[in-house]
């Protein structure tokens, strides 16, 4: 975070101090301000600063765990399971992310499932670290029921994100952060809060009508990409992040703004590997792939062929010399969580 | 294949005899057929016997070797790279998910990487095997030019699909198989053999313009599933089985049907894993996790909500008990081939 905006450093401090003031550990109270900082300077304000209220509140309430004794099971050389106790999300992804990383250093591949978690912002930024490690990851979260399975009238998937991460021998990564929703449920809460409409066409409210009411949608049901076809890789999320891992599945993990009755238990799934198993050359295969893509014929007013994560980079280096925008509803939140 | 019907059974023999009348072995050839029933039996016909004269047209132009040394090199435990040396790709694709498989049994997990393949059909027939011994799987393959990068005029991606599946505790196995392109390349042969019609809005011809014509559409643009996240699905495909296995990728795997240049070399991933890595009861957690999403209420219209590979065992149930009937196109195709 060198290169980052004085200002943006001083809010970092106030994010470590109020995460501190809740009981987070030194470590984890960082861990966590980088997060949201950086959700905020890529851009994705959905996972930045307009949850952070909701996280205190979550470990006001014991339902995220300020002290947790996070246990690491080792299954293999490669694979490991990892307890998160309910700890913030981030945390739990840090240590997941970093764990997968050493597995696939120690024997080609990891695989490292974590359970009861939280929500941790964005895949992307814990597959950044791996792929600066030169590998290549994959990763699979669970999140609150927001989507319906084709054929239902109710919602059960979250927008269960898939993310895929690759060097791309520059030191901008290729990563695919994707969710299975028409619409990030983050950007619906952004403009419940800003009282800002949606796009047509994304999701219905609750009673299967189309609306542009975020407040409606948020009640409602978001629609998923590609009919069928969204619905299942929705559905392979939850088997893989959920299922699989022992954590809550089937539309049980919590809305973590709505839902006090519990821990979230969020589960998630990371798969590592090195890009040099089966090539020599990997750096020069994925430049000559990159090259070969944005060399095509582009249609009528595309300037440039980007690569998934291309954008997100620029919007981060432009805005890190910048100060983050606190609007009213943030800075009221930041006044009452550091008191 | 015991429950099948007779006449199916002679279809497959004659099969077989045509894959050796082309130098194949009668192992080999007989992995081919029984893919080749397997895909008219679950209702594929763009992956059944609509291609036996292409492979059979390939294997006379030596693009693919009826005889091939097939190398497999053990990279560690768990991670097996194959060299196919241009075979048919069910062959390849067979010994890979096998090898897999034998990896994730021994270890918990397998990665199998294949270079210098060809077209395998299904990947949900191999994603098969992998469920009923128990294991998740997921499977990557390219494919020849057929979709259109985001903000790109000609196509470059494969219509590359995604497949994952798990054992459900039913005999019904969970397996999604889905192109990230509107309609499969499959499909739209079949409509130019026949002079059918294909959807609106799923291709553009190669002037960029909507088309329902399937001659139009082969020599146009196949729309990736929700624009940019499609595209970037397609991308990751690519990545996954062409950039890191050494195989062809940035659209340079041939058109198995019109160009004969040379070996279509195309590669696959293969990932396997133990269901009771990190839980003891995965089978009653799947079964409860299906059962919660089929309780939901359900739009208009929908009777039952099902999961992915339900519909095509159905078809594949009905259909075996009966005659696969053959189109005068296939006829013609099979007296040719067989004398």
């Amino acid at each position: 975070m060198e290169k980052v905006n004085l200002k943006t450093q001083n809010l970092k401090k106030k994010l470590i101090e109020i995460f501190k003031k809740h009981g987070l550990s030194n470590d984890h109270a960082t861990i966590s301000a980088n997060a949201i900082i950086n959700a905020e300077l890529v851009g994705a304000y959905g996972h930045g600063l307009s949850r952070l209220k909701m996280y205190c509140d979550r470990i006001s309430k014991k339902l995220i765990n300020p002290k947790p004794k996070i246990k690491i099971k080792k299954i293999s050389q490669s694979i490991s399971h990892i307890n998160a106790d309910n700890s913030i999300g981030f945390v739990a992804a840090d240590i997941a992310v970093k764990k997968a990383i050493q597995n696939a250093n120690k024997t080609g591949i990891g695989l490292v499932a974590v359970k009861n978690s939280g929500h941790y912002g964005l895949s992307g930024y814990y597959a950044e670290q791996a792929v600066k490690k030169n590998l290549i990851i994959m990763i699979y979260t669970n999140a609150p029921p927001a989507v319906a399975p084709h054929g239902a009238s109710k919602s059960l998937f979250g927008t269960n994100p898939i993310c895929f991460g690759t060097p791309t021998s520059s030191k901008i990564p290729f990563i695919l952060d994707t969710s299975i929703s028409k619409i990030n449920r983050g950007k619906i809460r952004v403009a419940a809060r800003y009282n800002q409409k949606i796009p047509e066409g994304v999701t219905l409210d609750k009673f299967g009508n189309p609306t542009t009411d975020p407040k409606k949608a948020l009640h409602g049901v978001q629609l998923p990409i590609a009919g069928f076809r969204g619905s299942g890789l929705a559905w392979m999320v939850d088997i893989l992040s959920g299922v699989l891992t022992g954590a809550n599945h089937a539309g049980r993990v919590k809305d973590p703004f709505d839902d006090f009755s519990g821990p979230q238990n969020i589960g998630h799934l990371f798969i590592t590997f090195k890009t040099n198993l089966f090539v020599k050359n990997y750096n020069n295969r994925i430049k000559d792939n990159i090259k070969k893509v944005k060399r095509l014929p582009k249609i009528k007013g595309v300037k440039e062929i980007v690569y998934p994560g291309q954008n997100k980079y620029k919007r981060f280096k432009m805005n890190s010399k910048k100060e983050i925008k606190l609007t009213e509803v943030i800075k009221k939140d930041l006044e009452l969580l550091k008191n």
